[in-house]
């Protein structure tokens, strides 16, 4: 598939074309700046020539216009379908969407949420609509990759009325997050979702993602892109106090503040300019306010790694990107050089000999660090364009239902457990045949302890295992006083520790967790259905006015199972289903796209 | 001495009377609040008894005025001193300070700063001026413990006329802080210098600070107690963003979201009360919003930690106290739960069976654990009375002048690292002899290679050490585009690397400092200044009006050792010495204080 990928600011237009199939390869690249007095500065890369100039185009539609000659111009044709950058998708947007009237106006509906970058990526497609009538329009949203951020991360603590008008955290520089995720990973040689990533975008604008089992779980951008890191011109977090103090204090309005943190902040109010190369060179020279500057970049960014490894209970790798994160090793040094404690060591070599062209992802840290460090370019628009592909793709089969089982709390035991519980040499009495074939509740019952309370009459499932696992609800944890992750069935490690009571003493041990949602099937039902061992499915639950999808379902085949999803009872409650119920699969269209070398 | 402590808000006074000399004991304590229609309700703990009720006081100034019968009631007499909590000290008040008009002056003009606190603690001490006429008033300020923190930490990326204006972090709690650690410290029996702590202050108010070597190095609430955590109340950290939105959707005004976010916010707008162990309760019995309450308050807690932890490149304890601190051991276990990464292990018994009359300061971590936990009650007023009799001990005797030396960055090396810069068998050259007997200037020089840029000619001093140690200024570590920490000699653990180049190769190595600055004396001129090896004194160096005091100076006493004090370049030049200079020993007022058991 051919994608033309339209990234349009307020003040300048980037274009890319890519041929997407098994590998992504970028075959025409252009950039549009400084309209002014009815020309503006393009460059255009193509065929393996590059060309810059004036050209006689007024406005940013003005270009969009002439972009089908200047395509034919070089011979690019057979554009299948058009991706657009769009910077906030709100609550609504959460995954790449096809554009149609009604999502247009949603977006537009957000314009309050984004009021500078909206409204110019909706000009590009309104445009785009009148210049490729026939094509399909595809809106990639740079929120849509954090849809997956927890509320405990998402919701600021103010008035409810706020949180309901639209205030939450949404997180920006989404298709960059993803794609250098996915990059690393592929360079580490270990699926996305056996890693904690912190990825770290430090360009004009910047944030920093944890980035857990291939998810985003916080990000330091806000509702808008003023939180977090020190920015070009944008302070990044400050007290909010800083408001009331300046209005009192200086007068200013709520506005002026506003414009003063987007456009006369960050290093450029700290060090007099906004271009890092810049304030590097004069901090050698010994200009104190370009060193201060710097310590306080480095300060907070390497804060916000700690903050995120502490967020996802440990850290893989860092991956830096972005202008600043590519080209400036004592920035990157800098950053992790306080973070030996937490197992991240440089080479201080491999960090100043970092070389990224064709999409390189060298790995800088030390040997035997065991956090490793990444530097890699980040490719929006080849992202945009993969998930515009995607998008577009056909659609699975029609969905078929699946039963679903809400399993109570319940515990699975180990020998040592079911000794210290019940007495040495006790075998448990299998009273219930479970619809998984050999798998049984037992008689016993058991009572879990935690900080804050107790569960009783606990059920255990037969045979014992090698290992204690013990399965509850978050609302269980939260009677426990217990914050139990969540896990796939046997991934204990690093897992809380409960006691469990029985008749016979008490036995305190990890393996305490909330079961992810799962849906266990078996090869023949695997191939009707189109699943693979391991991957994770949506599935929706319910009518289709109240129903849920669940997201990230894992699949589980065994060569005997019965096929059936496995939730818990919060979840049970959420999609209003008693005991049991059914569930559709989810046509995927959030595929992790792979991409490949750039021969531009 | 006997001192008599005030802490007084905006609603309620709380009263201590403290016995202060090798330990502290409180020898009375009164609280008084609720104040309507011409009195308040009271408690009075005195003598081993305690006494509530309601009284004829309508104010707080009604109050105040009766202590003095009060106290004689509970032969509470010879009071020596009156000790005022003071929350806001801005830039000028850096340390505990005995009051004059021109001082109390000063802190009105700071209520700009904490507009609802400086009004009643102050009126506190006019109204103590009158009723104790010749009693040495002092002020200790929550901000002031905070002085230590650099300006990484206090300066946000706003414009310069802002900063000029007087916004920066100033930090909070700081009593309560400086009060904890040294309380982890007396526990883990570890001199304060030697350690990094994580002090996680969780009441109605909340912060965290970062305590490297005892001093305050950053600290979760910032210009204003309405940064950081997310408290009973008060919203913490929101996305600047929030103010522009919430004018141009719901019409707010400044005035209106600074009142909701400190009133209306944080654990009462997203759960319905302010009170923890109400949303404890609820969140156990299912009420998802307290449940998500509490998950955001306990993950904001531990991305702080973490964060913490980065910034002090490690972390040797996490000390819980305040209200939620001292009393929840489901949310300290959410806290920490996902802290095992970096070596933090709670252990679930003792943490459950925490037990805390007279100081105590249990350790609660798991065997093995590399990072402790404690908790501990603060002690805020016995702090503000032990602050209080130091600001009044007699002061050191007349400052005697010390010879100050500049050194310019230089190099001591090891036996590897001359043999691979100079050859095999390589002897130094003794060209210059120091000051300290029998240290020299070599002959040889080395060149120094980090990721921005060189260093040349750079001298090295002999003989030659078991570990090479290569000390730098601020400004060299910019230039070589690595941040070297600031260190005492020979403290060289987790240290940054350097390439040294000589002409028979080049040498990569840990052990690059800034040499934190130090004062080399011998025994009897030590004992002539007062001075005991290892301790830290402030210095004066420089003219009454452009001097400058240099905090932390090192006392390293040796048997020959020629009294001399060694800053580095960039400090020579913000004293504006050229080569060599004199400085003064300041009295020490902030001489830490260690408190011990309260037998009320």
């Amino acid at each position: 598939m051919k994608i033309l990928v339209l990234n349009c600011g307020s003040s300048s237009l980037k274009v890319g074309v890519f041929d997407v199939g098994q590998t992504t390869t970028e075959v025409f690249k252009a950039s549009y700046e400084r309209f002014e007095a009815g020309s503006c500065s393009y460059t255009i890369r193509s065929g393996g020539k590059t060309e810059t100039g004036k050209i006689a185009l007024g406005d940013i539609a003005a270009a969009l216009r002439a972009l089908p000659h200047i395509l034919a111009d070089n011979r690019i044709t057979d554009i299948d379908a058009i991706g657009h950058r769009v910077v906030h998708g709100g609550e609504r947007f959460r995954t790449t969407t096809v554009l149609d009237e009604p999502k247009i106006a949603a977006i537009e509906a957000l314009t309050p949420l984004a009021p500078l970058h909206n409204p110019a990526n909706l000009l590009a497609v309104r445009v785009a609509q009148e210049v490729w009538p026939s094509l399909p329009q595809v809106a990639v949203f740079d929120t849509a990759f954090h849809g997956t951020i927890p509320p405990r991360a998402t919701t600021y603590a103010v008035p409810k009325a706020w949180r309901d008008a639209g205030l939450r955290r949404f997180g920006f520089h989404g298709s960059s997050h993803k794609y250098v995720a996915i990059r690393a990973a592929e360079e580490i040689g270990v699926p996305l979702r056996d890693l904690h990533l912190v990825s770290v975008h430090l360009g004009n604008g910047a944030s920093v993602c944890a980035i857990s089992r291939g998810e985003s779980l916080d990000t330091s951008m806000g509702m808008t892109p003023l939180e977090g890191l020190v920015m070009g011109t944008r302070s990044g977090d400050v007290d909010p106090g800083l408001f009331g103090f300046l209005s009192r204090q200086l007068g200013l309005s709520i506005d002026q503040i506003e414009d003063a943190l987007y456009s006369d902040s960050g290093l450029l109010a700290l060090a007099n300019s906004s271009d890092m190369r810049s304030v590097e060179d004069r901090a050698a020279k010994g200009d104190a306010d370009a060193q201060l500057a710097i310590e306080i970049y480095a300060y907070r960014t390497r804060k916000y790694i700690g903050a995120y490894a502490a967020a996802m209970g440990g850290l893989d790798a860092v991956i830096f990107t972005g202008g600043i994160g590519e080209n400036s090793p004592s920035m990157r040094r800098r950053i992790c050089d306080g973070l030996e404690f937490m197992g991240l060591r440089l080479d201080h070599d491999r960090n100043q000999s970092v070389e990224l062209a064709n999409h390189a992802a060298p790995q800088i840290q030390a040997y035997g660090s065991k956090v490793r460090v990444i530097v890699t370019e980040t490719a929006e628009q080849l992202m945009i364009a993969r998930e515009t592909a995607a998008a577009l793709a056909p659609m699975a089969p029609v969905p078929q239902p699946i039963p679903v089982a809400v399993s109570a709390r319940h515990a699975h035991l180990s020998r040592p457990a079911i000794e210290a519980l019940f007495g040495a040499g006790y075998q448990l009495t299998p009273a219930v045949p479970l619809r998984q074939p050999g798998q049984w509740a037992a008689a016993e019952r058991i009572t879990l302890e935690g900080p804050k309370g107790r569960l009783e009459r606990v059920a255990i499932l037969g045979p014992e295992r090698s290992r204690t696992q013990i399965e509850i609800s978050r609302t269980d944890g939260f009677e426990l006083g217990i914050d139990a992750p969540v896990r796939d069935s046997g991934k204990l490690e690093g897992t809380p520790t409960v006691r469990l009571i029985g008749p016979a003493g008490s036995f305190d041990t990890d393996g305490l967790i909330v079961a992810a949602r799962h849906i266990h099937t078996n090869p023949a039902d695997a191939r009707r259905l189109g699943l693979v061992d391991g991957m994770l499915v949506d599935v929706h639950i319910g009518d289709q006015e109240r129903g849920l999808v669940f997201g990230k379902t894992l699949i589980r085949i065994g060569a005997n199972a019965v096929t059936e999803m496995h939730i818990d009872t919060d979840e049970a409650n959420a999609a209003d289903i008693r005991a049991n119920g059914e569930g559709s699969l989810v046509p995927d269209l959030r595929a992790i796209a792979v991409p490949n070398k750039e021969p531009l």
